[in-house]
């Protein structure tokens, strides 16, 4: 099935492009005629895979999300203490470098335009809401979570942490560096966490 | 001066046409043309005040800051327990109701906006990180605070809790409604104050 392979083929060099346009432009500068150019190929070549501009923004949507997850499960696959993997998890999903920056910019983008022209668009649709309540629950299983916390509560607090948090990084990224998220995410787990002995 | 009270009742007539437009239509449909329609004013009477739509999500944006700072003031000098009185800021700030879900609209569009097209942006513009600061150092001179926390980790915490949750307030608000912030607000403060005896 030659047809399929050179999809799939052309699927990734078109998504490959798309990002490196993303990471040096910008979602501004990131039109289907760039990202073209940068993938050397036509703009009908292109037009099979977005042919408008809020396509290629769902397009460029679904590429973080799948970066992202490819990386969380990595995480979540090695052998490390369990606040240890909660803590370089949520790390991975707050911008910290120009990877993930570019990454919540187009999170960003996508919210903004979602919001307004997507009919039936659900927020949630990016997975974080589910994964972050499963951060919660394996720290249960776990046993290191603290006896008197709400766990539903919790949830929803560490939800909220996380995206402003990630909102702050994108939008104030001088003032909120690495370390200071770093600290900030240490603070909240150990607060959440029982002390290790 | 008769010119100084016209352009003073001009602009606040055309701040409530802009709200009442905002308010029914949402961002989208808030255009120089249907505020100057609601306004009964002409579309040239209109471009005294902003001549273009990025300079009415300015003009928006400052009626938000204001209307919002006037409530905040206001609960600022009633008279409440002082976590009560921080409890009804914070409240005052996410959106719950159709006013305040209105502003944030304004607020998200603003961000949008200001992040691609405005030199010089400064996302703390909005007095909202300074206000968050204010609200812990409050607690800690009303000798509530609890003894343990790191107050300038602290104010990040809320303020990161404060963005994260308003925006899903916007963007869930099936999901995350008035109760739902009121608990999750009321348990933060439980956790950085000290008992009630």
């Amino acid at each position: 099935m030659p047809k399929i392979v050179d999809h799939e083929l052309r699927k990734k060099q078109i998504a490959e492009a798309s990002w490196r346009v993303i990471q040096e432009q910008g979602m501004e500068g990131a039109t289907v005629r760039n990202i073209a150019k940068e993938a050397g190929l036509s703009l009908g070549a292109l037009r099979h895979y977005f042919s408008t501009q809020d396509e290629l923004l769902e397009f460029a949507m679904n590429l973080v999300i799948e970066r992202v997850t490819k990386r969380i499960k990595k995480i979540a696959l090695k052998e490390l203490p369990p606040k240890e993997k909660v803590l370089q998890i949520l790390l991975e999903i707050v911008p910290t470098d120009t990877e993930s920056m570019a990454e919540m910019e187009v999170w960003f983008s996508f919210i903004a335009y979602a919001r307004y022209k997507k009919e039936g668009f659900d927020a949630q649709q990016d997975g974080i809401y589910d994964g972050i309540r499963n951060l919660i629950l394996y720290l249960d299983q776990e046993k290191i979570l603290r006896k008197n916390l709400n766990k539903e509560i919790e949830m929803e607090r560490l939800y909220s942490l996380l995206d402003g948090t990630a909102m702050h990084a994108l939008l104030e990224p001088k003032r909120l560096g690495k370390d200071k998220i770093y600290e900030l995410f240490v603070y909240h787990l150990d607060s959440l966490c029982v002390d290790e002995v």
